[in-house]
């Protein structure tokens, strides 16, 4: 039996993300999540930066963060993200960041993303099926 | 009977806010809302900068943010916030953003904010005691 | 003899825009130099996000910026907005921001810019002429 | 004779950082600066985030950006980072950006730095001679 592999996109904290509270701005989370996102995509082959040229785009419906720890500025996380729903109209991913130095869960994030073309809700397995299929191997 | 007045912070869309999809980056929602939180603490006579200055930070715990319509450069929203929940050491507080030129809601938000003094939970009754009437009345 | 007015737009500083210096982050000021742009623009007829619909856009050539004093959270400042140079392709402005409560200076900036349609440079007199008017004016 | 070698940056463009011209905001590549500056600190043994911790911060007296060629997301760029001058008191990078694929100069900036200690301007030689001889060997 085959076993699911998590995929990681390491971050490290840049300066201009940190607020007065010398932690970094609750906002960027949301952004971490995004590049975590994108390159996941891109490890499975999936050219989000292609696939808007081909006229698809995929809106954020939903984005859900929990703030355990703070990130500090010189720290670095781990995000592993995961799919957590994919139906073939909507996919929910699940974000889990730890600090690579103490092992410790920061963060925990949930966004869910629909498919457009030509501002129309698609059906990836008709539009996109490879990449359809690939979401239903990880789902 | 008294009726609650709702809060509202209009909040015009900025270009530098914008992507590529030509809508406001899903990530700014979370700053807009920041912005609402904090201008409708200073109109209940609580000056976030000031309660700094004391010793007290407010992290943010959670943040959730439903995507309903996106927002354009241009266009303006006014952003309602209310109270959803105060415990005495607990605040959540829900956000609601309507394009002022369409009456639609575009985005519904919620976040819960935790108060601490010296890196340790405080009860807001005792250190900020005219705040706490106030979460109190608007709860 | 007619003087010629100064555009002032004024900008509260936001908390997400400090960072762990606990100043606001020296990139923001560029962002503030956008919105203060966009708003003088406006207030001389010229809806920005109208003209990209007509398929001019303006790219930033250059950005100068001199912090002389930090902006904190909690203050505002005004920033006045004035043209430098036009000569009918490209534009520079100028940009002085002063906090409102001390009165003193604390930035200083400058950009340029050029107008593109379909990819090329274009007049301004010929394709806005009412903008190359208004510019004319200021200069 | 030893040659002076150049330290270079890599960074991607995330999606997030583009704005409705299909284009990296300008105002990004100032943050991008500052990654590329953090990174080359670290590279000559100067951690920034200790150097805080000792009370030393190096605020940013000037910015300037030249934009030659667009950046869009999915590009990736090297950042050269050479010190322009530095005087013992103040310090002037310099920074080139070329596009990995195309090899193509997109941007050039320049900043200028001082360093304070308690809001005093401090000579580096004395405070941080290890890092003031090692700006002096890049000068």
């Amino acid at each position: 039996m085959e076993e699911k592999q998590t995929f990681i996109y390491r971050r490290s904290a840049n300066y201009y993300e940190t607020d007065q509270m010398s932690i970094i701005h609750h906002s960027n989370y949301v952004r971490w999540m995004e590049e975590a996102r994108m390159a996941w995509m891109a490890s499975l082959g999936v050219d989000y930066a292609e696939m808007e040229r081909l006229g698809v785009i995929s809106p954020v419906i939903s984005v859900d963060v929990k703030y355990k720890k703070p990130v500090l500025y010189g720290e670095t996380v781990d995000i592993a993200v995961t799919v957590k729903k994919y139906n073939g109209v909507k996919l929910s991913l699940g974000y889990e960041m730890k600090n690579v130095e103490t092992g410790e869960v920061t963060t925990i994030g949930e966004t869910s993303h629909g498919f457009l073309k030509e501002n129309k809700i698609i059906s990836l397995q008709k539009e996109l099926p490879e990449m359809h299929s690939m979401l239903e191997e990880h789902n």
